[in-house]
């Protein structure tokens, strides 16, 4: 059993993280989709790109610090994530009785960007959700932050279980099936 | 000449506003990119889609209040854009001697889009160009409703002139010659 996770977890790499199975909830040739660790807002998830194989990871590496950057994706890369991350946005829009959404990327350390592989947020947005709306950058900065830390250190996720976080996965798949 | 000049504004409609030529730097089959009214950071400049077609226009404004949001986009749209978006981003970085960008869609009222036409915000980032990065954001905000407070009243825009919006157009074309 512990080896079949270990393969499944194997599958789902996040920059130089391993990446939990039961997180991820959505998956095209070329895309993730997963619930977050630290949720600004009901719905806050991720979307990156699939792993790069270990010999890219080394070029990349050799190149410029182990970063993804968003210009490092191929062209059906680009396509294959904003096409998942527009089907994503619509179903947790609906599915959370949203009426907007914010899309962002922190493409690079100097714009708040910590983990080093690119990653769309996507936020379904309500009326009032935020009282200034800027304030809920200033919150994904910080739960982007603490996320990394959390990776980093591999300590116990007390903010989030797995269990959790699985259960919301489990809960948006059948949106896709 | 103000025949010649009307045409080619017509062809830079955003939302229910026109855009002047000068000020679009870059297009695509699907897409257009121009420098912005009220720029936050040297740089910060808008991609958003080609205009629709009038019909299109009075279907939506039925369905939704003229708002285009990025579900309206087709596979083929959303990746011109992007596509563009990554190439513009990437040449701008360069230009401006950056080393990170923002990339940011504030899609629908409750997110903070005043404009009513998708359109991703891109701005090359520098360390320190804002002391806190999460407020880069809140300026986008502010500007964005300045941006469309402009736009509708057409008053004289005492914040840029047109010349200066060409002048920084004409630059960022050259590098797509």
């Amino acid at each position: 059993m512990e080896g079949e996770g270990d393969r499944a977890a194997a599958q789902y790499k996040f920059g130089p993280y391993m990446i939990e199975a039961g997180g991820v909830f959505h998956a095209t040739a070329l895309s993730y989709a997963m619930v977050n660790l630290r949720p600004v807002l009901p719905g806050h998830i991720l979307c990156f790109g699939k792993p790069i194989s270990e010999i890219q990871l080394m070029i990349m590496l050799m190149a410029c610090g182990g970063w993804v950057f968003w210009f490092d994706l191929s062209s059906d890369e680009t396509c294959d994530i904003w096409l998942t991350a527009k089907e994503v946005g619509a179903q947790l829009e609906q599915y959370h009785k949203a009426s907007s959404l914010t899309f962002t990327i922190q493409d690079g350390p100097e714009s708040g960007q910590t983990v080093p592989h690119v990653h769309i947020h996507i936020l379904p947005r309500k009326k009032g959700d935020f009282e200034n709306n800027d304030e809920i950058y200033n919150a994904i900065d910080a739960k982007e932050k603490e996320m990394k830390e959390k990776l980093d250190l591999d300590i116990e996720r007390k903010d989030r279980s797995m269990e959790e976080m699985a259960h919301e996965a489990t809960e948006y798949r059948g949106l896709f099936s």
